[in-house]
């Protein structure tokens, strides 16, 4: 199983909403008879890519998969079909796959007389697809929210002018982070007042070609005036005419987006905080006062010490700056606090 | 040096104003005769503390000593003459003495016709005494000013809750850098508002002797009524009846207090940075969301980011907290960047 989540990393795929899955089959004397591991979407299953390399050495042999194989007819036919085809004698898989679309492939294999195991590993296997299996346990992405701030607590200066509370490290560093998600969300607001192009750029500054953007996810009801950098053709873009995170992420959800990357302004942070919406915060602290100006958070109801959101942290990276021009900035990664802890 | 600088650093004195020296006795072969260092206000200085050690024996010695003899009598004679008066033969010493009521050992020195040189090891010599040499260097205490907020830039809630914004280890290591100053300074608006008592406790919560603990220091203009915790007898306190922070340092300066804890709510603490006053910012930044209430900062009249007061990251600690219960702080260690960098 080890080996089999080892092809699941295999590094940049899958490409799209698909899991990470990667099979090894084992012949009836323990040795490897193949390996296979998916693609991304459209691309053969994990088990299907083994079985195709082993041919008729699969008869008999044990199919070591890191998520229990599909029962599902999408662009590809059902794994737990294909491994039934082929004569293997044995199924013993990771993670159970409880997306509604392909579940009860264990239970079909079973039915076919083959011998089925669940459960080795599964908080590895479930840790290879963190977001992807975030998505199918809570039928909507996992959210992450950004947050750039100085010292005090300040989103830009009393004037406005933000450009930059953030060093050039800090930056990049975002656009690494924006780079793992499927979508990148700001309000009307945000774009009316910085007008930001929400793209992926590279350490060079160039961006990466459209179709590996992630998504960008506009939601409010402001009129957006043509011509804004958010609707030019880098990425695709979609404007949600509403106020509403569920509804936001049931829609997020309904395109297979399972990281959101939440880059909006006091006011839609504060909704989605509000709603308990928000499942990982990025701190980025700039060691620069302002001592006045625009709060990084907005009102979120909050009247007592007591009642304040704690957040747990589970990384601190200080961002070394490359110039001497540059400050130093802190990146905090935290995760809500559950309740009563 | 190397070895007279240890002896300086002996752990636990001085008590008091003065600064840690070392010096070492060396006869004509190379060979130590005697040791010494100072150990607080009213005992031999550290040349004083070996020649006492060496008798005969310091005729024609080398003295190797982190601080240029002083040359002025004050509850002990100076250790310029009595070097000379003990046929010491050379004087090596680190720092250079730039205090006003000391200076002019070394030219007391070789007009005896004593052989002398100063400089050797000079930085690792200021570093021991690293707030004495700012004040004698800046005429003034070093400020290390203490910020407690939450990640949103708050102090207080909305209704004036705070406690704790902290957690139990970030207040445990703010009695650890109380403990390393010689002054504690708050606004009369923040005694008025917490009533603190302002003493250094152990790790059981137990206070430190009267004697041991640092000053206490409230100014401002407003009234304090009787009773006020930091009126007690727990350690002495000073009340300014200014708002100017010049005029406090002047004070604590002519009191040889040579580190202040700046320690105020946003009032005071923004009167310091205005004026430029403030030579550390020691940030406990706790992974609280509160959305609203009292910022941790007041006015420091900066309307726009490019005139941000930037801040140099020295040190970056995650203060783990011991209770599930307790969240993790992260304390920030920055001084100001100097113009232009």
């Amino acid at each position: 199983m080890a080996r089999a989540l080892e092809l699941a990393r295999t590094p940049g795929v899958p490409l799209g909403p698909n899991p990470r899955v990667g099979c090894v089959l084992l012949g009836p004397d323990g040795t490897t008879v193949a390996e296979g591991h998916h693609r991304g979407a459209g691309t053969p299953h994990a088990e299907v890519d083994a079985l195709a390399r082993a041919g008729r050495h699969a008869r008999g042999a044990t199919a070591v998969v890191t998520l229990e194989p599909c029962n599902h007819t999408g662009r590809t036919g059902p794994c737990s079909r294909a491994l039934i085809e082929a004569g293997v004698a044995r199924v013993v898989y990771a993670q159970s796959d409880a997306n509604p679309v392909a579940v009860g492939g264990a239970g079909t294999l079973r039915a076919a007389g083959v011998d089925v195991e669940g459960g080795l590993m599964v908080e590895a296997a479930r840790a290879v697809n963190r977001t992807w299996t975030f998505a199918v346990d809570h039928q909507r992405p996992y959210v992450s929210w950004k947050l750039a701030t100085t010292l005090d607590g300040r989103s830009a200066a009393a004037d406005g002018s933000s450009r930059w509370v953030s060093s050039r490290a800090a930056r990049l560093d975002t656009h690494r982070l924006r780079g793992l998600c499927d979508a990148i969300l700001v309000g009307t607001g945000t774009v009316l007042e910085d007008d930001p192009q929400l793209t992926v750029r590279d350490e060079l500054d160039a961006p990466l070609p459209p179709e590996r953007q992630p998504l960008r996810v506009v939601m409010g009801l402001r009129e957006l005036p043509a011509g804004r950098r958010v609707l030019d053709a880098a990425a695709e873009t979609v404007v949600l005419r509403t106020r509403d995170p569920h509804e936001v992420l049931a829609h997020l959800h309904r395109r297979d987006r399972q990281h959101l990357f939440l880059e909006g302004g006091p006011t839609v942070a504060a909704a989605f905080l509000r709603a308990g919406l928000v499942d990982e915060v990025v701190a980025y602290v700039a060691p620069l006062l302002l001592g006045a100006g625009h709060p990084a958070v907005g009102d979120l109801g909050i009247g007592s010490i007591t009642a304040a959101l704690h957040l747990e942290v589970t990384d601190v990276a200080v961002l070394e700056s490359s110039s001497p021009d540059e400050d130093t900035n802190v990146r905090l990664t935290m995760t809500p606090r559950k309740e009563g802890s």
